[in-house]
């Protein structure tokens, strides 16, 4: 698959610069040679700051906006914003109620933004990462600390968007973000894998008609290789996965996203998401959200994910929030 | 390319299905087996109805909206709706002044939305049918009824729609839409076919390495095959074609829509809008606005297309006008 580029090393600068002209009436860069996105104009409230490799657009530059990020940075294709940058991100957006960092279980993206924290609380910003690790088939329940982030990242964002617009305090944000880790459940299916646009390699070799149950969004390998099945049989596999971690909790109200993780189409996202929806029923949950798209992607890898986020009132009516970004609307 | 469907018959009544679930605050079927799809409340306006074969979502069905238009009525994969379903679409929004629908320039839509519109005529409703021509590459100047519509009909519908919202007349709105025809231009070209999920057949064959310059949205073919070049040059090729196209105009802001076809990702996009907004700037023309993303695909077709919209003063005007629906957002 040939990727339609100019030169490997500047594919970040280049989109970059286009994604900040396309909306250059919301969107600045923090300064001209940055990878950190930021609101022209950020509110005094709790900072949101969420980064992480690029190569999964929209995620993470697609959710700076109103009700959702107040900045992004950005690191080179597949790999994790330097600590400075990081820092220069947080300063960006601190107000003097403290920052609050999102990104996914990743070791390069730990390191640094844990070493961005302590840079930053050197200059006194508070600072507090959360961390995404929602992918349920990436380590059993007992080592869930050791689970990668993946679409459920959009929903942590969209919550802790809507509450620091709210006016929560920093602790009130730490609060909610564990509150929503605990309620936050993925896992996905690839078909065929995307190509890194550096090397021009693919993420990942799998035999024809067959599908990797549970795999990561970087390609890593899931569960089990099985022969890739109907909408139904996929949605009812994935949504068995998520239900056995799920059955301890007395909520029984689930926002779900169907998330295409690069060239499925929207046609088979909504084919799955109408699926998806019966079985969670069938399961006695009332699904009264969904969000269907690609919002956490791989290049051009055929797959998709389902997230479920557990509601009770108080994420219910966050989600429910105004959030207006180039790449995601909700609640207007 | 293994599709995620259910049956090959089923696969437009599920994906609808899983659409209007997935926005039933917002959206409505007509009625329950019907390839209809409404907005829950319609204003007292002219109505705006818009289709065509499914299988180049988000268009036509993620295009009903606020300050969007109030019907999609969508055809079976590539396939014209049929007459008596278009009659329908037009009847829910008719509110007494008049309703204008909007589709691509291809024989079965042109034939069935016209026969549409004499039944309705039959029925007292008045009705216009704006036809897209917006692709140059289809057909030399000379012959401009005989071009293709592409991506141009995102614009024309959010045009429409703006100014029905705003209380546009009936022959207001017809002269709106000669407007934007006139002012509307787009050129594709194609990397890789998508793939039918009726039929699993590709939509056509390249030779590695090589791109369809010109081709349409169902894969037909353009202008000529080229080798695949960098963002760069396929920008400038392609923006070359549309300036030869506009040079007559008074005209010097452009909104432009930078599209995607299916698989190219966002990344590449960017990157192709930056280049094309400076190549549109050496031209003179001042780029006020771009739309960047996937709006009119075919299937997981890897390849874009760029449009250019000349906009004056009215123009301008609705165009940043509000429109939300799920998978358009402007204005807000």
């Amino acid at each position: 698959m040939k990727k339609i580029i100019n030169s490997p090393n500047d594919i970040v600068q280049e989109m970059l610069e286009g994604y900040v002209q396309a909306n250059k009436d919301k969107l600045c860069f923090s300064d001209s040679s940055s990878y950190v996105i930021k609101k022209r104009s950020i509110n005094n409230k709790v900072g949101i700051v969420i980064g992480g490799g690029s190569g999964h657009e929209p995620l993470f530059m697609g959710y700076v906006g109103k009700g959702l990020a107040d900045a992004a940075v950005i690191g080179n294709v597949f790999a994790a914003p330097t600590p400075d940058s990081i820092l220069a991100a947080i300063k960006e957006v601190d107000c003097g109620q403290g920052v609050i960092c999102i990104f996914g279980n990743y070791s390069g993206d730990v390191l640094n933004f844990e070493m961005a924290k302590d840079l930053a609380e050197m200059e006194n910003i508070k600072v507090e990462n959360i961390v995404i690790k929602d992918d349920v088939a990436s380590a059993p329940k007992e080592e869930k600390n050791n689970r990668r982030g993946i679409a459920g990242d959009v929903y942590m964002i969209k919550m802790l968007g809507a509450a620091s617009e709210k006016g929560y305090s920093f602790a009130e944000c730490i609060r909610l973000g564990e509150k929503v880790s605990g309620s936050l459940y993925s896992i996905g299916v690839g078909f065929n894998p995307g190509t890194n646009p550096v090397n021009g390699e693919p993420g990942f070799y799998l035999s024809e008609g067959m599908m990797e149950f549970g795999l990561g969004i970087h390609g890593e390998p899931g569960i089990e290789q099985r022969k890739i099945a109907s909408a139904n049989d996929i949605s009812r596999m994935l949504i068995n996965y998520l239900i056995e971690e799920i059955t301890q909790t007395t909520l029984k109200k689930t926002a779900i996203c169907v998330n295409g993780l690069g060239s499925i189409t929207l046609m088979e996202l909504y084919i799955v998401a109408n699926n998806s929806r019966r079985f969670f029923e069938e399961f006695d949950f009332q699904v009264s959200d969904m969000l269907v798209g690609s919002f956490c992607t791989t290049q051009e890898m055929n797959g998709l994910s389902i997230t479920a986020l557990l509601l009770d009132k108080e994420l219910e009516e966050l989600l429910n929030e105004k959030a207006i970004s180039p790449h995601f609307c909700k609640g207007v």
